[in-house]
């Protein structure tokens, strides 16, 4: 068995991950990375550099692979297009890619699908137009309300939260408006300081939600073959700050049946209507209460996506591996978790730069906890690492206790215990 | 936290496994391969080319490192003491080394210890002599008896059964007592060809030995710092055809608690009174019956070994994982089993390559089983993966049914099914 080539766009923690399941499957990875000492390039041997907006160091990173994924959405769909013209397995199809790098076109397609989500609109024009609109959006369903760019967000970028008519006036939002009019009308897309960024691109509109008041947040994470196969792993709990996945439980505690149910309609509903390949994470907010809890659409991620972290740990198979399997059109391993429950949670930089024994007091702490680390330099708020630990506790006192374990290991590594 | 360099001699599976844990734990792993398409270098970026006896490759590769270790005993160990003397932190020192690497070392240093392990006797001299002595051993052991050369062995290579005296006045036997008098004798040591070679260096003795009438093999696997720190994973029953690790159960079914116990004293007593360092494995013979359990040492690894293989998917930290933290001094992760059981099965090559759709087939028939492949080139009879698999069943009739499940595996990845 001569190993088949995997083409990767992105050299993050997320291809790094990939690479170690590719080598315990006998995978090669071809990985197109930003820097030759970035994350994913400690660890690849076949790892270019060059930039995904490359069309030449594209065509030599898929010459002789079997198939072409990523490790984000945030790709050239005008040349993958092309690739995929030509014959090249792009996976995700660029056509299916276009949901988790566009959130009006995801938010049209859930709205196709019958899925349920926010109310949302798209909002044009010049920036006074825009501001008129954001007021009606509110009046109909409302404040708070989200605004969001339609591109390029990530980690919290790209989404404020407007309380009231005041904070549309406020510094980020003024700034998103005139800079979306400006791109509108043709005039230079800027980029903008403070809270959030309005991402790449020509970015001529942007998106207004509802503000859902959500009991906790979720995820459905699941994988898809080219043939149709899907596997589904359990539905998570994932707990947010400031816009980023600092944990999650696996499964999501005290989830009632209907609801897990229906999150796993949602997830397969869009990566069937939407033909995804690989893995597919879908973030939902619940409302949990009297009623019957009401699921709704947050984001889409095509990728191993942190939300899904925990299987590496806790699962017969990773999304990491799973994901190769897919966009090669391999057989689907099983999903089945290996633990009553898998608590993970991120490590992110610090205020200051841990010291030197930052990783042996982590590790002497808690002996069971599984320390993922990515390889990247510090910086405050970066993603550095993940650590997870299995229980046999699902109630939640029980839970409650591995997550404080966690946090420890967290708190050490960051130099702050 | 800027990543530790571990220096590695070895290119094998060893190494490229300890690699994929290395990624993890954002350790750079620096690795001396034989070859720059092997099965290590595929994943190793850092995997500079050159023999274990080069001296000056070997400084190159520890230059900067933290610690050096192996992926196997066969080391040049005046290089290595040498290279100590200088301050390099060789893991495990090549004192303790010697006990994996030359098994009449081993042999004396059991019986110093005071364990229990077949009776044994060195023997020497010319062709005639030694033939005289053999059948002297018989006399007071018993038919069969085991000629093993001290050093070169693996995987049943170095190792000859003699049933009776007419064996040893046969093929490999005669072959073996002739080089081993020439050796001795200063004349030119010669490799043999047959079922055995004689391993490499100056072999001037061999090692016979009591054939131990096991009921069953058993293997104890442990792995201990610098400091002192142990951590022992439960004893597993292995499987041996022809000298080769095929299989194992962890942990050994149905095994009484004395002999759990005992085998944990010999791993122990061994890894403390040699200042080992990194991974060790003991395998056992067991004899089990009406009486209490007998155990017998039969022989050493100092290194991650097959018989932990199933540590990667059914234990909290894996073999690879623990030895990166052994030799680098760094705290030992738990070794609690993450199943009631793991079952292993190794993939060795079949008398044919394997047809292109091999491994899709193999992953399609079993969603649950773990396969590991090693990017090595097919060749009959050498290790190309393993398969394992979790379960819950711990009666014999469960884990045969896994047991069977895998081995359909492995006829899948041979392309005999």
């Amino acid at each position: 068995m001569s190993a088949p080539i995997l083409a990767v766009i992105g050299g993050g923690q997320l291809a790094r991950m990939m690479q170690e399941e590719a080598s315990a499957l006998g995978i090669h990875l071809r990985t197109l990375v930003e820097a030759s000492d970035g994350s994913a390039a400690q660890v690849t041997v076949d790892a270019p550099v060059g930039r995904a907006t490359d069309a030449d160091a594209v065509r030599a990173l898929v010459a002789g692979a079997r198939a072409l994924t990523f490790e984000h959405e945030h790709q050239d769909s005008v040349l993958l297009s092309r690739l995929q013209a030509e014959g090249v397995r792009v996976r995700p199809a660029p056509e299916a890619l276009e949901l988790a790098r566009d959130k009006l076109a995801m938010r049209r397609a859930v709205d196709a699908a019958g899925l349920p989500q926010p109310a949302w609109a798209e909002i044009a024009g010049d920036a006074q137009e825009m501001r008129a609109q954001v007021l009606a959006f509110a009046a109909a369903h409302g404040w708070p309300v989200v605004l969001k760019t339609p591109r390029g967000g990530y980690d919290g970028h790209g989404v404020l939260m407007l309380n009231s008519a005041a904070d549309l006036d406020d510094g980020d939002a003024s700034v998103w408006l005139k800079a979306t009019a400006d791109a509108r009308a043709g005039r230079a897309t800027i980029g903008t300081g403070g809270g959030g960024s309005l991402g790449g691109g020509a970015v001529t509109s942007l998106l207004v939600e509802e503000a859902i008041p959500f009991t906790r947040e979720l995820a459905v994470l699941l994988a898809r073959r080219p043939s149709g196969q899907i596997a589904l792993w359990p539905v998570i709990e994932s707990v947010q700050a400031d816009g980023i996945c600092v944990e999650t439980v696996a499964p999501a505690p005290g989830l009632d049946a209907a609801a897990v149910q229906q999150a796993e309609h949602i997830g397969r509903t869009i990566a069937e209507r939407a033909d995804v390949t690989g893995v597919l994470a879908v973030e939902l907010f619940a409302v949990e209460g009297s009623a019957a809890t009401g699921l709704y659409v947050n984001e889409l991620a095509m990728r191993p996506h942190n939300s899904g972290h925990w299987t590496q740990d806790g699962a017969v198979t990773s999304q990491f591996a799973q994901h190769l399997r897919a966009v090669l059109d391999l057989p689907l391993g099983a999903t089945t978790p290996t633990a009553p429950a898998t608590v993970m949670v991120n490590f992110l930089g610090g205020e200051r730069q841990a010291p030197a024994d930052a990783l042996t007091r982590a590790l002497a702490l808690e002996p069971e906890a599984r320390i993922h680390l990515y390889g990247k330099q510090w910086r405050p708020g970066r993603k550095l690492g993940h650590v997870s630990m299995t229980t046999t506790a699902t109630d939640p006192e029980g839970i409650a206790a591995v997550r404080e374990r966690l946090r420890a290991v967290v708190a050490m590594l960051r130099g702050e215990a």
